[in-house]
């Protein structure tokens, strides 16, 4: 994997993407930073969405990482109502953002002869966790700003 | 996904590929406790590895938690020496450890009729972080007891 590189067309899909479904399901359109690679280290979030992209072909993972204070504002904007901070309406929340993302970079990468499925998602919680990919897979990270405050999503897309 | 029922064959493989894998890496039998249905609860660790499972047919996902004292104490099994605690070291070794109890479990169901690819390692860093997977797609957690400590599996496989 090590010889391997992501090629940069992915990136936009991924922008793009975020900033659809979290504009569709919050009403806020997300201001995204310059998409840098990822050095080594690790995005910092409270909440974490991850989920997993495979096929015979293609090997990769996405994540998006809030602050608590970030997904508790997206998520009264889903819902209506402020949920609890650590609730299970705020890990579905996570879980279906990056289901809804994923599945929408899915359609935006067919055209350019990319196929691949998607796993489920896992949810993490723990203030100030950190997330990592294999140091033989480097990621792409890009930083977005809301009205409710920021996240950051991270991604690897490669060739078999 | 509400529907559906994960099936009771694919336990199996997760837990012998998963005591098969650890004692192969790092010299000790992890001795299992009984495999639960997560009950929304979610499994805390340290450091966790994560990898989606994916295919047209059907979506899952794995994730493996450690105690520090335990990764550390594994790793120092795997490399000889004693890790720093949240290294690269650690998490390309737990990475790598997802990787292949991952790829385990698929050559063990493979002739059972399932078929899937592994999407690529995600690494969590963060003292006592948990672990959720969506509320309509339950989980099996399975504990492990080693030499060096405690660690979960948990992982789903659903058909579509």
């Amino acid at each position: 994997m090590s010889s391997q590189h992501m090629r940069v067309e992915v990136i936009n899909p991924f922008l793009s993407a975020t900033a659809d479904v979290i504009e569709a399901l919050a009403h806020t359109k997300p201001k995204n930073g310059k998409p840098r690679l990822k050095n080594g280290q690790g995005v910092e979030g409270d909440v974490t969405g991850i989920i997993g992209l495979a096929s015979a072909k293609t090997r990769g993972t996405f994540a998006v990482s809030f602050d608590e204070s970030t997904i508790v504002g997206l998520v009264t904007e889903m819902f209506g109502e402020p949920p609890e901070p650590e609730s299970r309406d705020v890990m579905d929340a996570v879980g279906e953002i990056a289901n809804q993302i994923s599945g929408s970079v899915r359609a935006r990468l067919e055209p350019l002869g990319y196929d691949f499925e998607m796993a489920l998602p896992t949810i993490i919680l723990g203030r100030g966790h950190r997330v990592f990919g294999m140091e033989d897979a480097p990621a792409i990270v890009i930083p977005f700003q809301t009205d409710a405050g920021s996240f950051t999503v991270e991604f690897c897309l490669y060739a078999s």
